[in-house]
Parts: C-alpha cells; sequence; structure tokens
C-alpha cells in the first residue's frame, strides 16, 4: 500500500521506544530513523531474515518469506523490511535481530590505549605531525611598518617558528584582521603538510587557522577506521603525543546492508547514496561526541583528520559514487582523494579542518589495508610478510620493504556469521568457544558476556568446525558422521545437523544448532582466502612456508583461535610462533600517521608500490580454491603438522575412521 | 519614524518605475533597492546634496538641510538620503542627480578591442594562459589495467599533454567516473596554473575541471577592473587569444557612496558589508550577463577570472572587513589573496572557476596599479618611469625594471566633480572644455553628448581654471579679479563666482557656475597630486624633469588636456612627448596576464618590489603641498614653460596684470 497522511504510532520493546509514522511506511526504514538498531544484513531485501521482529500488537501488511516459519508467522514474527504499518503497533525485537553495543570493543579489536605488539608496529619515526601550531607576538604595526597583515604574519611565523613558503587558506584570510586585534597581536597559528611528498614536491605547509592568543598547547587530531560494520575512532593529542580518549560505535548504514555490495546497490537507488552518506557522518559525529565526552578538550582545537576505511565505505563518506566497484573490471574512482574540508561532509569539526583520506590500491583492497602496513611497519622490514584482514572481503598482502603484492577474496559473509543458520555477529550470547567430549559428544559452549546462547558468530563457528573434526563428528569433507549414536545429530529442515544447545538452555528458546549447510559456507569461506594466499604467495615465486610473519588484523582476526584456524585450513601449517595479531591496525596507521609526518608520506609510497592481483585474472586460482574445500586441505602436504595430528586423534565411539 | 507594515507605493520619473516600500522606509534605500540609480556620493549621510529628488505628490518626513534652499524645499525638493516615505508618492529624479549608463565609456576609459599605445604595453611575453584545456582519449580499463579512474586520467595527461605532477580539486574526484564514461573515455581536462611562481616555488597545475569529449577549443576567461565607480570586464578567448566582448557598469556601490572612506565608513555599520558585497557582485554579474549576451560562447565554458581593483574595492568583493584600510597605520588585511572560488562569492560562473586577484602594495596602493603597471611593462624597461592614476585617491608609482616605489595621495573629490558646486560625473551633460574670449571674457562651453549643460565634470574643470588663468579672470591664487567688468563675474552665497552658463541656456533651468571655493577645491587636490609626485621623485634623490616616461592611467585621466593639466600645475612641466595615455591600464593588465602565466608570476614580483611610501610620514610632503597651492606652482622654476607663457599672455581688458 501507499503511504498515506494517517499518523500511527510504533511501540518497540524492549527498548521503549515510540516513534509515529505514515501509515504504509515501512517498519525497518521507521525503526532506522528512530534510532532502533535492527540487524538488516541484506539491506531490507527481505533475503537474509535477520530483521525478524514479533508483532505483539496491531497490525501490518507484509510480504510472506521462507525466512519465516509457519509456526514464527502464526506467533506473528514478521521481517521488519517486508512489512508497512497498517494500525498503531507493539513490536518485540527479538534477540537475535538486535545490534546491540556493549560488546563493540570485543568485535572491533581495538587494541586500547594504543599498545601494540611492540615486534608489529612501524619502528624509526620521529614524532613531527602534520599538524603543527605556533605561537607568535607580533610587533604593533606602525606607519614605518605597516605592511599587511598577513604578510605580518608570515613575517612572524618565519622569525618564531622558521616556517616560510606558507600557503594561506582563505579563510584564514578573512578572519585575519579581527583575530590579530582580540589578544593584541598575539596568535596562535595552525599550519598542516596538505599534500604529503612525493618525489617532485617538498612538504609545503598550508596555513588553515589563526586564534587569538596562545592555545600552542591546545591541538588534537581524530583517526578513524571506518569499516563496514563498525566505526572506531580514537581523539589524539598532538602537543603530547597520546591517545586521550577512544570510542566506537555501529555503523549508521548497517540498516541498508551488511556488506558493501549489498551498500553499493543501495546507494544505486534514488537518494540512496545520499543517505547512506548521511548515515556514516551520522556515526561519525556520535563517536566524535563521545570522544569529547571523555575528554577534557573542545572539538574547536581538532586541526586534522585522518580516515581509514575499504574503498567502498571511504568513497561512501567523501560523497563519491561507488557504482563501479562492483562491476569488472572494478575501477575506484580515485586512489589519491585530494584534501577535502571534513566540515563540507557533515562532520562537526571546525571549517579548518581537512579530511585525510588513506590512498587505496584498488576497489577492494582500500585505504583500511594501507593504513594497516603502514602502521606494522611492513614496508620497513626485509622480513616477508603476510598481512591479512579476514572478512567477507578478505584483503592479503605478501612483501616487504622492497615490494608487495595484493588481492582480495570474496569469501562471503560466514565469518560474520552471515549465511549460517543461528549466525550472528560477535555480541553477547553468541557461542564463540566450544568443546565437545570425545566420549560422549557432547558439546560444552561458551558465549560472548557469558550468557545463555543466542547464536554462532565467526569465530566461534571456526572452534565448533575444529571440534567437531577432531571429534570426527564431521568428517574432513565437512559432512556429518551419521553412524555416530547421539541425538545431537539429527535430520533438520536443511538436511544434517548438530545440536550445540537445546532450547531450554538458549536465549531464543529455539534449539542453536550448526548444519552442514553452515559447515560448506564456512569450508567455502576460508578456501577462498586460503587459496588467495597461496595464489599470491605463488604469484611472486614463494610459497605459505616461507613466510617469516603472519599478521592477522581486524576485528574478525583478533578473536580468532590459531591453532583451530591451521586445523579447518584457513591460516597455513607454519610454526605458530609466527603469528601476530594486531586488532585494528588500520586505526594504529591512522594514529601513527597523524602523530609522524615520515608516515604520512610512506603511506602514498606504500600504496603506490602495491601490486593490485585480480584473482578472476588467475587461472590456478580457481584450481587452489577447489583444492581447499576440504578440512584442512586435499593436499595433505600443504598442512603437514595438521594432517599428522588428526591421524593421531583417536576415532570416536562408533569405532569408524574418517580418513577414509 | 519607524517603519511601520504598512504598504506605500512610490512612483518614479523618468523611469516609470513603481515599488512598494513600507511606510517610514527610507527613500534612497528603497529607490536603490528597486534599481533606480540616484547620485549618493557621501553614501547617504545628508552631507553631498547630490541626492535631491523632486516629491511631485504625496509626502515625505525629511530632515532639513543646508543643500537645500529655501526656494528648492518650496519647490518640493528634498535629499531622498534624508527622507522617508509617509504616503504614495510621485518622485521626479532631476537630472543632476541621476546616474546614467550611456556615456560609460567614456568614463572608464577602456580602449576598445585591446589596442593600447604600442610604446606602453608589457612585451616579449609568450602566449601561454595559466589556463590549458587538454583533450584526451583514454584505453579503457580492464581487468589487466584496473587502475582507478583518476590514475588513468593522470596517466592519459601526462602521455597526451606531457602535464605532470598535478594537484587536483576534489569536486572533479566527485564527477570523475560519470564523465569519463559520458563519452566513452574521451574527455577534457582543464588545468589551472593558481600559485604563481615564486623563487622556492616551481608551478604546480591543479585540475579544476573535467568535462565529457572534447571541448579543447571552447576556454575563456574573464578579466575585471572593480572601480570605485565602474566596473569595467572583458571575456577573452584564451584558445585564439583575443578578446570576444567588453563591458561596463556603474559599481552598484554607487548608492553607498561615492569613495572609498564613505564606503568602509557603510562597511561599519550592521549588515553593511554583505549589502556592499552583494552590490559589486550583482554588477560583476550584470556585466558578464552583458559580455555573454554579445558572444556566441556560454559561461559554463569560463575557467579562470582575473579581477584587478584598490584594495577596498577587492577586500569587500572577497567579504574581507575593509575597516583597518582607513585607520592609521592603514594595514590591509593581506597583500597576496589566496586563490578562492568565485562562485562562493556569489559570482555567477561555473563552480571550478577561481578567482585571482592581482596583488596589491598597500591600503591605497591596490592591485589595479599593480596591474597597470605590469600591463604597460614599467618592470620590463630601463626608463625612469612616472605612473600616475589621478583621482580621488591618486597613485603614483616611480620607477624601472630596477626599483619601484610608489604612494598615494588624497586629493579629495574634485577631479569627480565632487565638492564643486556644480560637479557631476563625466555624463552627459556635463562640461567637459571650455574657451573664453581674452576680449569680452564670454565663455563657450562644451558638453560631454553636446547637450545643453547640467553640471562640470573634473576633466572640465582643469579646463575652465586653465582657461579663466590664461584670461586673467582669476590670479596665480585662484581668486577672481573683481575689477573685470563682466556680469558673468559676480557675488554669490559661497562668494565670487564666474557664470558659465545661463539658466536659460542649462538642462536644470539654472544657472551653471564656478565658484571660488571650487577653484580653492581643484587647487588643493591638484596640489596634493603634485606634492605626492614630488616627495616621491625626492625620495628616490631624482626629480621631476629627470622623468623620460609619464605614463597616466585610469578613467579619468584619460580625458584630461595635458597642456592644461600642466598650466594649472597638476602634471609637471617637462616636454609634452613624455606623456603616454593608456586607458584603464588595470584591465589592460589583468587581460595580459590571462594571455601569459610569465606576466602573471610578474603579478607577484612587482607587487613584492614596489615600496610602499606614507606621506603622511614625510616632513616635506606638506611643504611641498603648501609651495604647490597655487596657480601653476609658487616656485616658478617648478614650471618654467608655463611660467614663461603666462608672462607673454596679453592682459585681460581691466589692463591690470595678475602676476603681481
Amino acid at each position: 500500500m501507499a503511504k498515506t497522511d494517517k499518523r500511527l504510532r510504533v511501540h518497540f520493546s524492549p527498548d521503549n521506544i515510540d516513534i509515529t509514522v505514515r501509515e504504509g511506511e515501512g517498519l525497518l526504514k521507521a525503526a532506522m530513523a528512530a534510532g532502533v538498531h535492527i540487524n538488516a544484513a541484506c539491506g531490507g531485501n527481505g533475503v537474509c531474515g535477520t530483521c525478524k521482529v514479533l508483532i505483539k500488537k496491531g497490525q501490518v501488511e507484509s510480504t510472506r518469506t521462507e525466512k519465516i516459519s509457519e509456526e514464527e508467522y502464526e506467533q506473528g514474527f514478521r521481517l521488519a523490511c517486508q512489512s508497512r504499518v497498517l494500525t498503531d503497533l507493539v513490536v518485540d525485537i527479538p534477540v537475535e535481530s538486535r545490534l546491540e553495543t556493549a560488546v563493540l570493543s570485543r568485535e572491533t579489536g581495538m587494541v586500547a590505549g594504543g599498545v601494540e605488539p611492540a615486534e608489529a608496529i612501524a619502528t624509526g619515526w620521529s614524532f613531527n605531525p602534520p599538524l603543527n601550531k605556533c605561537y607568535i607576538e607580533l610587533p604593533l604595526p606602525t606607519l614605518k611598518d605597516n605592511i599587511s597583515d598577513l604578510s605580518r604574519l608570515l613575517r612572524g611565523l618565519k622569525r618564531r617558528c622558521n616556517i616560510s613558503n606558507v600557503s594561506v587558506d582563505f579563510e584564514v584570510v578573512r578572519k585575519l584582521p579581527q583575530v590579530l586585534r582580540k589578544k593584541d597581536w598575539q596568535v596562535t597559528t595552525t599550519t598542516l603538510v596538505k599534500a604529503v611528498k612525493t618525489k617532485a614536491d617538498r612538504r609545503k605547509p598550508t596555513m588553515i587557522n589563526i586564534e587569538p592568543g596562545n592555545t600552542s598547547q591546545k591541538y588534537y587530531s581524530l583517526v578513524f577506521d571506518i569499516g563496514t560494520t563498525t566505526i572506531c575512532g580514537q581523539l589524539l593529542d598532538l602537543n603530547r603525543g597520546k591517545v586521550i580518549a577512544e570510542g566506537m560505535a555501529y555503523n549508521g548504514q548497517i540498516g541498508y546492508g551488511a556488506d558493501v555490495i549489498t551498500r553499493i546497490a543501495y546507494s544505486q537507488t534514488p537518494g540512496g547514496l545520499k543517505k547512506l552518506q548521511q548515515a556514516v557522518v551520522s556515526t561519525v559525529n556520535q563517536v566524535i561526541d563521545e570522544l569529547f565526552a571523555q575528554s577534557q578538550s573542545s572539538v574547536e582545537y581538532v586541526g586534522h583528520m585522518i580516515i581509514a576505511g575499504n574503498t567502498t565505505m571511504t568513497d561512501i563518506l567523501l560523497g563519491l559514487d561507488p557504482k563501479y566497484i562492483r562491476l569488472a573490471p572494478y575501477t575506484p574512482a580515485a586512489s589519491f582523494i585530494p584534501p577535502v574540508k571534513a566540515n563540507s561532509l557533515g562532520i562537526r569539526v571546525g571549517k579548518h579542518v581537512y579530511l585525510f583520506v588513506f590512498p587505496s590500491v584498488a576497489s577492494y583492497v582500500g585505504g583500511d589495508i594501507v593504513s594497516g602496513i603502514v602502521g606494522v611497519g611492513v614496508h620497513q622490514r626485509k622480513k616477508l610478510t603476510l598481512y591479512m584482514d579476514i572478512g567477507t572481503n578478505g584483503e592479503i598482502v605478501v612483501g616487504n620493504s622492497d615490494w608487495m603484492v595484493t588481492t582480495a577474496c570474496s569469501a562471503g559473509p560466514a565469518f560474520e556469521g552471515g549465511g549460517i543458520k543461528h549466525g550472528m555477529i560477535a555480541a553477547t550470547g553468541a557461542i564463540e568457544d566450544f568443546e565437545i567430549s570425545p566420549s560422549s559428544l557432547e558439546p560444552e559452549v561458551h558465549t560472548i558476556g557469558g550468557t545463555k546462547p543466542r547464536g554462532i558468530c565467526g569465530s566461534g563457528l571456526i572452534n565448533i568446525i575444529a571440534g567437531l573434526l577432531e571429534a570426527r563428528v564431521i568428517g574432513q569433507n565437512g559432512k556429518f558422521n551419521t553412524d555416530l549414536t547421539t541425538k545431537r545429530i539429527r535430520r533438520g529442515r536443511d538436511g544434517y545437523e548438530y545440536v550445540l544447545s537445546w532450547a531450554h538452555e538458549t536465549q531464543t528458546g529455539r534449539d542453536i544448532v550448526i548444519t552442514e549447510v553452515d559447515i560448506d559456507n564456512l569450508i567455502r569461506a576460508k578456501a577462498a582466502m586460503y587459496a588467495g594466499c597461496q595464489t599470491l604467495t605463488k604469484s611472486v615465486g614463494v610459497s605459505c612456508f616461507n613466510l617469516e610473519q603472519v599478521i592477522i588484523a581486524g576485528a574478525f582476526g583478533s578473536h580468532i583461535d590459531i591453532e583451530k584456524s591451521i586445523t579447518i585450513g584457513l591460516l597455513p601449517d607454519i610454526p605458530r610462533d609466527r603469528f601476530i595479531f594486531v586488532g585494528n591496525g588500520s586505526l594504529t596507521g591512522a594514529r601513527l600517521t597523524s602523530f609522524s609526518t615520515d608516515l604520512l608520506d610512506d603511506a602514498r609510497k606504500v600504496a603506490a608500490m602495491m601490486t593490485n592481483l585480480e584473482l578472476s585474472e588467475r587461472a590456478d586460482f580457481m584450481n587452489n580454491y577447489v583444492a581447499a574445500l576440504f578440512l584442512p586441505h586435499t593436499h595433505a602436504g600443504e598442512f603437514p603438522n595438521v594432517t599428522e595430528r588428526l591421524a593421531e586423534l583417536p576415532d570416536s565411539k562408533s569405532g569408524r575412521g574418517l580418513n577414509t
């Protein structure tokens, strides 16, 4: 039905939020507008089923989908994205459909207080932020010395701070006469190295601001990692080189889809790009508010912003049309983004603040990866390094200070709980660890927050599958051993499944299971990542065994178990001490470049030196992928230690070996 | 009275314009808002009396001033600036209070078609505009070559046009993906040399625009001279190096005052600066419309704007507070204005167009003078040159390619007809030439447009005073020879006066006279100019007699008679063939710099090399000034030829010599 002008009330529980909507309004859209967080992985297309809600009172007009069972439909469950409001409503958002912010810090893997593993951080940089403040006491003008205000200021800047050859933003000139005279010709200038250094360029500072009096102790920068799911920010004191505050929030675009492809699709609808941009800007502003709520500082003293994100996220933030990112041959608009005023995008900082966006390499290897590489200093060392960020879009870099190759693997959403029957993002109640008794085949599950389980997150999925494999409940092909006698293994709607928790043990009141389809989805995801690594290393004539260092970055990566990830064939079977977790490497890079202009220069060099490989162009990728569709791999030689350990494990109680 | 909400109608004749105003609204303000041009030299303060109007029907509340005689008051004359509307009105604007545009081209002294005197124009420059267009056919992206759109474009720009190391405006990136694909990867880029070359800097182009297809033949620039009274513009074809169209209009700020000091005063009233800025921007837009009405081209292909003006005019255009220009020690906000988007000021050109403002030297030696110096090539020649722009604020430059000194003399408004009983700007009906019979002492007057006279313009005033001096009607002290027997000399309200035209011969129906006060005002004006020249030349150890070239620029200068100007002691008494008129030198400079990046670089160098002298700081200036308060000068040796000629002239019919 079309929207009418009739106004209706919708009450959301358990949030106790009331909103007024027009008759016929979509329920998901209305909830999002009111700030009620509902999962909507597919962007409201009725495909993923994550936005399931319970209509407790009132009526909606709703398209029937297979994501709602007969029984659920009877109970009043509907997909929010497929429902239009017909009457006043009371809507309950079940736990599994909720986005919670309480466990965000676990989700993002942000390392607090800037303490990263010492072996994986850029070294040798000096503290020289691209932003500089200089306090100057100017001589008063006289008839014998009545040069222009600006000439006087530049003369003072040279004498006092030895800064010359300065460009000046027009807005500085506009307020110059007043500011100079406000505190008796005592002023503080803010200069910024706007352009990074290229071969042909010297660093030329731009004066972006001037303040009356001495404010030289107060200058801050904001650094952000703009993720598809979460947005993390830090407020940095550039005077003391410290992190003052950090904060994070779910990307406000989540309601428009879980992954970048869904977001790009939405951006192509009328007004879609604008809405997505507003959503992310609004989240950034929310994090900024949070950062300043934590600190004594004032946003007016922020002089610079550095942002790292995947190409789609930064494009949308900048209002660039991401259309061609998802169309072959996948060309992004620009790898190097010219300086842009943050304020012009709607970000609530001073008018003088420029946004530096980390340069990207390709449509699917973005500035977040470049930032991570710079942050951990891959470009500074001879060590052959594999840097990976595991996720729906997995990015891989191989190289060292001399060369780097990179690629992106489309792994699918399994690592983030997508396409998994009871999958969910890593939030309270998600099963994140799992043990199984080899004899009874009874499981023990551990959830985030220690609550009753309500689903399985990606890292939990790896642990469950590794556990089931080692207990021989599933075979190396990912299929259930149906000869085993346990009621945990049963035939469900989607084929065989294993019951992790019985209905009475869960928050949802329904059994939580893992199905053969789920296992298959995860195998395909890990096969894509591993085949990507293999293809990339082989393209430069090395093998995974040559890697001297494997750096695992990103929210998801921070929470995986190395041993179990190797067991299922996600990570290469090399000495465990070569693996390093760096959490949010992207934010680390953004922070360090905010402290060091040298590293900011490096960002441009690193982006330019990285060679992007399109896996779809490589004939060997598909072979590698198919070979990896096994636990851990069809070629036992690729995983010698895992193969040996699996062979040594006792058979399960059925007595039947599974290696056959 | 305060304004009320009651609406009243005002009809203006002879324009036949009707406007609606609120009861109590000021009449001048209402007329200006409706586009009815009324003279208001003092900016509406009731001091100058130029906004005299006749209330034919209806009532106004009006402050009585001495500018309206008893008789005029009875007839219904009022000062528009002092009147508030009480009822519906019919208002007649008398000829002497009108601004007319018909004779603008005489007024501005713009040399049509770019034909300047060959001996006074910059030479040796090559045609290389700061704006460059480049048509590129890019190879289509493939999976093997899927670099970003921007990288592809920059690669093409380097290969095709050998332009590298380019900065890119963010707005170009924003539209890049669409524009590239619109005409099958065939595009035309526009690059601009935004910053001029300084010692430390190479020229670094900025890409400011991209258009689909081949538009490389279409690129234009706009150049403007922003004068206090008139605004002149030219549309240039940068592909062929030609002037396509030219236009001019009265500066819309005229209603706020005739001179920069009155305008600055107005800018300090609430909202004043904004109104002045809107007025000048509106005039610029009006001239742009006129330029495009004359040409086949479209404003979208304008890629650059260059503007020259005095410091107050450019500051107001840019929205910079001119407050400190009129307060000692007269510091302007900036001599070098950073590039600014023309569109952001309200100028109706494409969003990509930058405004280059000619650098200035001091508060009273602006970019128009620098532009003139560059345009005529003073900085290119060894010849000792005096460059002068005569006006209310007279600017003088002395120097050559090695050095330049400059100063500004406050001459007062006499040259523009201000402070002269029947003074007016150079418009139709202004007496511009004058002859007098030595025997009968009867005058012959010539007016602009050959109509009946209605006043005296500045150049007419010089000619009248020179004529009266040579006929010995006035003495060298400027006083009337009252011994002469002619009814033309009589005692008026303001002392002795000479009747130039009787009431029945004039448009105004009143006698047009020149008074001793008028003559005194002109003597003070010319004395200030001459003393300025003298002080400036002496400051560098030369005298006026050493000058090898005198360049007279500006609207007023173009119409003066050299011989008569020397006779009254305005110009130095040196060989007449050393004088050159260049008309609007400022516009010439703007045009040439639009054709040549070398000259644009020169602009910065010239502004930096000019040493400004504050006359108020020079003890000798006041001595020189007092010595010059005589016709032509108290020191006969300063004007040897004039002195000799005056001595040889026969006495007037009175038979009494005036040299005694």
